[in-house]
Parts: C-alpha cells; structure tokens; sequence
C-alpha cells in the first residue's frame, strides 16, 4: 500500500500561556506525514521556499518521507502565527502570510499517481479537488478541512466531501458545516453528502467516529500538560491513516484502530512544541500509549 | 448491602428550545433513587410537602425504593424552574421556591444507620456533613455537589470532600473547585483532599474517573436528541452506585463498570422529560444499552 498526503509545510510563531516559539516548522503535511511515518512510508506533496531549513529535510529523510512531491521554489515558505488562550481549544490566527503557497497548484508526480490512500490535508478545497482529478483510482480519500474554507468556499468544499470516503473535521466544524447543534446529527449528515466515515475530533474529549449505522467512541488520553496544541488533528490523520496503509485494508475494526493510532499520534503531538516530539518519539513509546488507550477504556 | 440516598425531591418546572413542562416531579433524590432502583433496592432519604402527588409514591414503591426516611411536611414541595439553550450543557436556573426544604434537616432512621453506601446528593454541604455524623461506619460514601455550594459554602464543602470516598461533579464544577483550567489537574487536586475516586461527568463528552494512579474514560452514548438533560448527572449517580450495591466489592474494575451503569441511566434520563423514561424502562433495555457501551468503544 502507499500514502500521499498533499498539505501544507510551514513556519509557525506560536504564543501559548506560558511560552512563545518564533518561526518553528510546522504546516499539515509536515505534522500529519510526521505521524504517518511511525507506520508507513508516506509520500509528500507540497511546497516550500528556499528558506526551509535543510535539517528538517534531513529528518524527513531520516523518517522515511517520499520527498519527490515536494516543490522548493524560490521565495519564502508558507507563515502562520497563533495564540492559544487557557483553554487550548481556543487560538486566534495573528498573522498568515501565504508566500510560496500563493500561488501554489499541487502535481502529483507520475510515482505517486496510483496511491492507494490519498490524504488531502487543510488546504483550499479547490486544490484539494484537483489533486483528486490527477490520482488514478486510489483506493481511500480522505481529506480535512477548517473553519476558514467552511465560511469562504463551501461549495468548493462540498464538492470535494463528495469525492471522500474519510471525512476528518472537529466538531465546531461539523456543526458549522451542516447548521446542527447535535454532533451526532451533524456526522450524519455529512456521511448524507457521500463520505462512509466522519471523523469528528473533539480536542480533549477524544474523538467520534461516525459511519453508516455504526459509531466508534474514544476519549482523549489524559494528560495534564498541552504544551502546544498546533498540529494534533494533523497528526490524528497522519495516525489514522498511516496505520491503515500498514493494515492494508479498511474494515470497520482496522478504522477503529486506526482511530486510536491517530489519538496516539495526536496526544504525541501536543506534548512540545511543533514538531518537536517526533524527533525523540519511539516505536516502543508509540505502542505503549496504544496500550494506555486499551487500558483506559477497559471495563 | 444497602444503598442509602440523601437528596431532594422536587418539582420543576423546565424549558427547553423546543419544549416546556410544568411542576413536573423532578429532584436530586427521586432522579438517582429511580436509577438506582434498576439495581438495588435504594432507600432515600428527603423531604416533600402535602402537595407532592401520591402516583409518584406509589410509583417509588413499585420501583422498591425504601421510602421510611421521606418525611411528608404540611406546606409545598421544593421546586425548582430551569431553562435550557440549544446547546444543552447551558442551563439557567429562572427560579427556585425551598418551601419545605427551607428548615430540613436530614435524619437517617434507625433501620439506615448501618448502610453500606450513602450518596450525599446535591444538597447543603452541612446537611451532607450532618448525614455523615449520624451514619455507623458506610463501607462508601458517595457525593455530588453544584456549583453553587462550591460558591456559596466552599469551606463546608472541602470538609465533606475530606470524608468521602467517591466524588460526582461535572467538568467545571471540578474547575472551579480546585482553580485549574486543567480537568486531569483539577481531578487529581480532587484526590489530593482525600477521595479515592474523582467522577468527572462532562455531558455528551461522557465521564473521566480518575483514581490514584489510574485513569478510566468513557465517551457519551452518541445521542441524536437530548429531550430534557435534567437529573441526567443524579441518574448517573444512581446507576454508578446501585450497581456497585449490587456488585458487592468496589474494586477498579466494579468502579469501571459503575461508570458504565451510572452512563447507562444517564443516557436513558434524557431520553424523555423529568422521570417519565424510568416508568416504561425494562431492564432489558439497560442491558441492551449496556452493551451499546461495550461496543462503542470496542477496538
């Protein structure tokens, strides 16, 4: 089997309470390839510009990341900053400045046109749409998306959730999309549109895994810390559906463990900043917390 | 064993955005001993006034509930009027009337002094202290609070917390109480006071229990209609420790399934408006439900 993941890689300026990190990696593709990698050998589509540091390149390498997707174009890389408040669920966008990613139009190159799982991660949903009109017949999409594309290009958006077998989003997202208070009726909904699983992701409180007459409930891993929330649905996908593409099929038990290895990456994720826990993170330590799942929901 | 409940019975009066019920029976004490009755047979403790109606007694001892500790006081019945926003986690309290509440004091008769369990339900913190000073040495105490004791009788409060073994509050009750913006902080801050277990009930985002050391999460039975979400968090009580009644030994894993139980009656409760789900529920359907749970969060 084998994974593309098209999204973004970036430079994040990242303002929590307690601290502050100036121009670190970050961007979807970056993170949810990241997690992808401690089950399989994702490949990548994006762009950066000159300025990415080569280190990181390096530790893709090192990771086993498909780099041939990836475009380095004269100019800067992609820049987000944020701030979250107290309560991790809420950020506020300080600066976005689009760079390279302008006018970026992703190509999947020939070796990665017969993927099996093609990911489109948070980007524009008409990108996202003419990734999918290059792959020949992949076997599973799924894509993400956020608030800014559900306000600014919701039928481009609704055009694509058509095309998606997986459909990740969290539940503010879910309700603003499909106008319902109700998470549970909002997934509904969405799986009306075409997609046989919404994924619905919930911060702290874990995740609901919604498909036609079946429902996968997992709460988050308790942890007393989040010291950087900037990337953890990401890493959710990259979990998700790295462990799929290792799993070689999508059977309603391999999406509920793939559920739980996306939580795994997910809780990974927010334990430093960016991307840093990947760089320390084991397999051993990645199945470990698998088990604390097990344990957790145990009864 | 025996299961003793101190708490209130009341009517209440409820809004909802699609609905409106008046002065129908409702109460911490009539909520937790119904859902109690499914698997014990509780016995409660509480005060109504004449006007509080025969039926609903006569319903309470078809459930089996020990009713010898209900006094019957001339004047009205404790009531109560809420009403409750789209986003039904968000309740305002539109009045509430003590009347017969006013001056009560509970008293444990003779034949519940040496009962095993005693559920100190939302009520006083003086009161709760008061019921543990007559109580013969309970194997488990069991409590609840709200968030206006944590505002209105703090210090009380923490001096009930120090003698309990397992305490019931919602995810910014727990907050509020410790200070923490953090729900595992604020739990194990919860444990530092003395209690052995800390239920965190968090609505449709379902239960964190955390013990010394040990962590059990459980999701919300994934509900398309929340009809009326009063008493769902004394129905949980009341699930949660009838069947630890039943069970005998309160162990990790009878406290495991004691959550699931206490979610089991709480998702019935808001099935319908106040009490009226629990006349029709088979305890066929508890199982039922029961298994739902199981497979929910099966991987």
């Amino acid at each position: 089997m084998s994974l593309v993941i098209v999204g973004s890689l970036a430079f994040d300026t990242i303002e929590t309470p307690c601290a502050r990190r100036e121009r670190i990696v970050g961007g979807s593709g970056t993170y949810c390839a990241l997690a992808a990698s401690f089950y399989t050998r994702p490949k990548i589509v994006g762009v950066v510009g000159t300025d990415f540091p080569k280190e990181t390149l390096d530790f893709f390498r090192r990771k086993k990341i498909d780099l041939r997707g990836l475009e380095v174009r004269p100019g800067r890389t992609f820049f987000w900053a944020g701030r979250y408040e107290a309560d991790p669920n809420c950020r506020t966008t300080v600066c976005t400045e689009l760079n390279v990613f302008q006018d970026f139009r992703p190509k999947l190159p020939a070796s990665y046109r017969r993927a099996d799982i093609i990911f489109l991660a948070n980007i524009d949903p008409d990108l996202q749409d003419d990734i999918l009109n290059q792959a020949a017949r992949p076997r599973l999409v799924a894509m993400d998306t956020i608030q800014l594309w559900i306000e600014t290009k919701r039928e481009a958006l609704l055009r694509v959730l058509d095309r998606v077998d997986v459909f990740f989003c969290n539940d503010q997202e879910a309700k603003m999309l499909t106008g319902e208070v109700n998470l549970v009726r909002a997934g509904r909904k969405i799986l009306d549109r075409g997609p046989k699983w919404a994924v619905l992701k919930k911060g702290e409180h874990g995740v609901l895994v919604l498909g036609r007459g079946r429902a996968f409930g997992l709460p988050g891993n308790p942890t007393e810390e989040v010291v950087d929330p900037t990337g953890a649905g990401d890493c959710f996908a990259g979990g998700f559906l790295g462990s799929l593409d290792r799993a070689g099929r999508f059977t309603e038990g391999a999406i509920r463990r793939a559920t739980v290895h996306g939580s795994v990456m997910a809780s990974f994720a927010i334990e430093d900043f960016g991307i840093e826990r990947f760089k320390t993170l084991t397999p051993t330590q990645v199945e470990e917390r698998y088990r604390c799942f097990k344990k957790l929901v145990a009864f």
